[in-house]
């Protein structure tokens, strides 16, 4: 099987550029956008000032870089490759573990859609505590720690922006717990990134096929699209068949870091037969997928069966597909989650190849009137006890939060998980404000997904118009990325996040001076700017249609500026 | 001239229903969605149950009624005609007053594109005191008044709903100009509404020409789309070409209350020539106005000469069109902007047709860099002396707002609003909580709007998706339109205004049940999301692409629930 190449190019008047590091031996991607100077004819003479080029946070890896050739038959380059091989507390497995992946990997039959380029996995060396946490709390400042510290400054010091995050900084959050690090040591091509509410506000992405829809090459498309608008971390949340080659395709062709639910392949292994899930099945899947590098695993152990009692209480019952799942696990066996009792084992697999644990929501409320509920919250605090297990593991900790909440109820959420989470950082759905408009549920979430994360969560996972109706596509997963660009940049504009506001600023100067291609470059979907604009404008109009020549406000108000100044 | 019938047809699902008043003879319309019966097998046994009709606000208009035959060519019928002419302290006028007016009358070039059904305008006889807030002082409930008492409360008695909003709280309301019921005496095919913060928060679309584009078919289109789609009031901020006769297309057409900013014809009158405005051309362009039947005026008399000084100190400068004109023609006049120093008349004028005014802020921030900036809380206090000044007169204010603004300087815009202008009705314009996704500012501003509303703000305006690049076609104006409706519905959500999650609660039953047209008929786009659920579905499937069958989390969750209940 070939795919052919992705046609993704560089934004518009933007150049790939890396900062280098001064304790690693790292480049960290930057995207730099070009300014034209101020132009201004004042008494009939021309004035011109330059305009500093303005440094963006680029999620989408090399695939905007000129210089390099990208081939998604053969994956991306393996950045952390280098650093990873130096290690001494880690492993190279002579192949892979797991036996399901061990019997896909000897099925002929697979060959036609198998990703070609496969590479022997690691594992850490036994009794070595190998995780981004571990060495945090050992004092060490790894590789990945001073990419991301660099990679949050977005180069603002150049323009004199103090920020408080250091390399330093970076390793105390993670030790602390208030911040993740998603980095599977088998997943080499992911570019480091960081999770807490200290650092830029993120987005998740969700794409994956169900047994309806959507083959390998339209997800691996929707993948590094998903990447380019503006997605931090990628969740391959595939129902259908050959999951465990699409995910391949996919793991090795993406730049962040990618996260699953394991429950839904151990699911398809029994075929979709709740009653048969079994704990061997599941652990077996852990390691398969830890092993083709996946940096964090949706994990609904806090759904216990007592609180199945509770669903009589709610309109929308359970609407986590995990929680569900479990939840009917656990009531036809009449016996305890068994990702519950068996949560210090997986803590045991995940340490191994530092992979995350999101701690899922199973009792997410799917509607305005459950938001907040005993469900809720009861799950909320065994999630709390679960991340003190986790930690002590060293494995990272991520939150899952809602779901459907109305803005006054929103707060709440915010408070009790700091509180019963110890910190850990938050990642929600959303959520949604309203349940009364399907088709655009990308904005009833953004408009709660702004105020939540405003209020500190530290990422957010976007939903597409298309929630509650059917499988987004790719046009989709652009309105969805970028909507959530939107609610997390608004939220880091405002907590004040270093160098936040400066993109705003330049735009806005750039709205003032008429510069209509620095105004695009400047914006988060150039493409959709210039097309919304060039279908009604000539390109260096002093006015926009919206006023017409007459009318239009900031031409009027620099020449009473200019008046003024004389 | 004449304009195809545009074919708006009845929401899916939906029946048009009247409620009938107690104290006058007045019919207040509603949509009512009908429901199927939730269906269930228990135990190889079908259950079935009746769910309730809901009922929601409907500014559709006759437009969905089948028993009114819509002609554009002729107008609207004039429901409140009859309550209008009983009254006795209105008189008949033989023609139109204003000069201007009576120049296009007499225009036989004009003949073509007039409309023609007109009818001769009504003033108030001299000292008569005859707005809404004059009448509500004087402790008279006015037929309006109960007809938006009745309006605001959806029929949800009938569900055991309790609410506060009686005829009498509506007069109260206005009374103590804490809300605003925008009913020109001339515009008696509107509809009367309420704005204010203890009411349902209502959305304001803008619509109208400039020089470049759109001519008036088209525009009386989009009038009459936004109504369907749910906007409650509309700006005709057309700037081009024989706005006179636009606007008179527009209002016979108009079935909500509509505002103007009567500047920008003024200067049209003047050919665009700042320094040629007048007073006289103004006061002119009022009455003018106010006898076709515009319902409020957006007046800039807050900007002052002072505050042009202050430019310099903005990032953009002065963004709205009417604060720019007034300031350049302050600047130019090396005098007091002359709205500000004719306030008294302006109020007489108003006053005389129940005209309410909305006053602008001139002032208001155009970047995240110049919000709640100097400039525009001066302007502000500036505002809450001239609400005194319109108050004295009866005339009923409204107070606009921004504009830019990050979420974390929202709550002092609403907090210095309240106390500055002395709780008359706040209406903004988002506010857009960042500066860098033109293409998006519907969403951007959205975020802003259903927070501030929330807060307090009794009107949002609307942003489309255009903004900042051109001016919104049809397809934009229902995305803006659709959009507010979720920001506004959001805020009755979190207000906890009576009666609001009724919609909700059955849109997430009729999702647990899996009824997918009540979903569609429930939702504030039935139109899209049928389309985007038909792309991908059997109508009558038990689960959605998004999951696939195995993996439906509610069709499991029911599971579960069942199992319990046994």
């Amino acid at each position: 099987m070939e795919i052919n190449n992705i046609d993704v190019r560089n934004y518009p008047g933007s150049t790939k550029t890396y900062v280098e590091g001064k304790l690693h031996d790292i480049r960290v991607p930057m995207r730099r956008i070009d300014l034209t100077p101020t132009v201004k004819i004042i008494n009939g003479e021309k004035m011109m000032h330059e305009n500093a080029p303005v440094y963006v946070y680029d999620t989408s890896g090399v695939y905007t870089d000129p210089d390099v050739t990208i081939d998604i038959n053969k994956g991306l380059p393996r950045t952390r490759e280098k650093w990873i091989s130096q290690r001494n507390d880690l492993e190279q497995l002579p192949g892979i573990t797991s036996e399901y992946g061990r019997q896909r990997e000897a099925d002929k039959s697979l060959d036609s859609i198998r990703f070609a380029n496969r590479y022997a996995p690691r594992r850490a060396k036994k009794g070595c505590a190998i995780t981004q946490m571990a060495l945090a709390k050992q004092g060490i400042i790894t590789p990945e720690m001073e990419y991301v510290a660099i990679r949050e400054n977005m180069n603002n010091e150049k323009l004199g922006i103090k920020s408080h995050i250091t390399p330093e900084f970076v390793r105390d959050e993670i030790a602390a717990g208030r911040a993740v690090l998603p980095a599977n040591i088998n997943h080499p091509e992911s570019e480091p990134m960081i999770i807490g509410s200290k650092f830029l506000v993120k987005l998740n992405t969700n794409i994956g096929n169900s047994a309806l829809s959507s083959g390998i090459e339209e997800e691996v498309n929707k993948a590094v699209w998903s990447c380019y608008w503006g997605g931090d971390t990628l969740m391959d949340l595939s129902t259908g068949d050959n999951i465990h080659e699409t995910r391949e395709w996919i793991i090795r062709n993406c730049p962040v870091p990618m996260g699953t639910v394991p429950v839904y392949q151990a699911l398809e292994k029994v075929n979709g037969n709740v009653k048969d899930l079994t704990w061997e099945i599941y652990r077996d899947t852990l390691i398969e997928q830890a092993e083709q590098g996946v940096d964090y695993f949706t994990i609904h152990a806090g759904v216990l069966r007592a609180h199945a009692d509770l669903i009589g209480e709610r309109l929308t019952g359970i609407v986590s597909r995990g929680g569900s799942i479990m939840t009917q696990w656990a009531t036809l066996h009449d016996s305890e989650n068994f990702l519950y009792t068996h949560f210090e084992e997986i803590c045991e697999i995940l340490a191994q190849y530092d992979v995350a644990v999101s701690l899922g929501d199973g009792m997410r409320p799917g509607s305005i009137h459950d938001a907040n509920d005993r469900s809720q919250f009861l799950e909320l605090d065994v999630l709390g006890q679960l991340t003190e297990i986790a930690w002590r593991h060293n494995v990272q900790v991520l939150i899952e939060g809602p779901g459907h909440v109305p803005m006054n109820k929103i707060k709440e959420n915010m408070e009790r998980q700091m509180s019963a989470c110890h910190k850990a950082p938050f990642y929600t759905l959303g959520p949604l404000t309203t349940d009364i408009a399907p088709g655009y549920d990308h904005i009833t979430s953004a408009i709660g997904a702004a105020q939540i994360a405003w209020l500190g969560t530290a990422m957010i996972c976007y939903v597409t118009p298309k929630e509650h109706l059917a499988l987004p596509n790719l046009e989709d997963v652009r309105n969805g990325v970028i909507t959530y660009k939107i609610a997390a940049h608004a939220a880091d504009l405002a907590k004040g996040h270093p160098g936040a506001q400066v993109r705003d600023n330049a735009m806005s100067k750039a709205r003032y001076d008429f510069r209509w291609k620095d105004q695009f470059n400047l914006s988060l979907d150039p493409a959709r700017a210039r097309q919304y604009y060039v279908e009604s404008h000539k390109d260096d109009d002093h006015f926009c249609t919206m006023c017409g020549p007459n009318f239009c406000a900031m031409r009027i108000s620099q020449a009473v500026a200019d008046n003024c100044a004389k």
